[in-house]
């Protein structure tokens, strides 16, 4: 039976994403242990994640100011879009450290059955993008699941016309991963996508 | 790449127990999809239990007024006194419900290496209460590893000249567990523990 001020805050953090009943209750826990200017610090960097982001208006992406610092930075290639499902995506292909393009965040992928239709996107904007700047390339890095595949075959129908070369990231085994334990679908699809050396 | 202040708040959760650098980042960017007033509300709940939490003065538990529900709840037995390393350890034994007396937090256990020495926890005000009050019972629940079972033994020494019953609370094969998969030292405390049928 803990106060009722730590059960309240315990269930906040439950709400949150991946946060189990007990690790809510060691992080009610933790702020009880906090220094009081530590929890003032604290709160300053929620509200401030609030407050000063906002989405870049050229590509979609998270920003603290109207135009992101990848679509404003001039010594990256503006002729070549990378799609992605969401700015966590952005992060992760940055990290790799291989892309030196642009982006376009869609805000999600076509799943009809989840009420996500074509129209939710962002992707209007990639469009005016594609016929206003000159792109020789639109890389779709979406996830190789159901949802992703269909959000992807829309995109090549509606870029097409456009004449722009369009590809699609790889999909097959992980790195380090191995055939054995790989799924069907995974072992298929690095079967099928085989390159010649 | 993350904008600053996401990775700000990131790296705030992520000196929070149990969180790891993903789960921070997905924690920081939940914030960043919160409503403006669940934000709010969350910052309240984080205030509330700073401010709210205090401890009590009877038996060290964590309580919202200067003595604790349980002190205060006359339908306990206040002949019996279980003493207890932490807050959490109360919670964890008023859910089993198999407990009816007081308890007593010492706010740690005697660990020299690490500076804890006997003077830093909450003993002496233990043995103000096993002297002024009218205590049959005092129920050792310290946990079983070797700081536990040197403060058992040190609190026994001391509370001994008071005439008081002293117990432990029994350490074995935890139940729906086996004994293949125990460590030596269970096994150990099992088989020495062994209770005639």
């Amino acid at each position: 039976m803990a106060t009722k001020s730590i059960e309240k805050l315990t269930d906040y953090f439950y709400r949150f994403p991946g946060i189990g009943k007990k690790s809510a209750s060691r992080l009610a826990f933790h702020i009880l242990e906090m220094e009081k200017n530590e929890i003032d610090e604290f709160v300053k960097a929620v509200y401030e994640v609030k407050n000063n982001t906002e989405k870049c208006t050229v590509c979609g992406n998270l920003s603290e100011s109207s135009v992101c610092d990848i679509c404003s930075n001039e010594s990256r290639d503006s002729s070549v879009i990378c799609v992605v499902e969401d700015n966590k995506d952005i992060i992760a292909l940055e990290k790799s450290k291989s892309y030196n393009g642009k982006y376009h965040v869609l805000n999600g992928k076509i799943a009809p059955l989840s009420g996500i239709t074509p129209d939710k996107l962002n992707i209007k904007p990639l469009l005016t993008r594609v016929a206003a700047e000159e792109i020789d390339e639109i890389i779709l890095a979406l996830n190789p699941d159901l949802e992703g595949e269909t959000t992807a075959m829309y995109l090549m129908k509606l870029l097409k016309p456009f004449g722009v070369k369009i590809s699609k990231i790889a999909s097959g085994i992980p790195m380090g991963g191995n055939i054995e334990f790989s799924d069907i679908a995974t072992i298929n699809r690095a079967l099928n996508d085989r390159q010649e050396q």
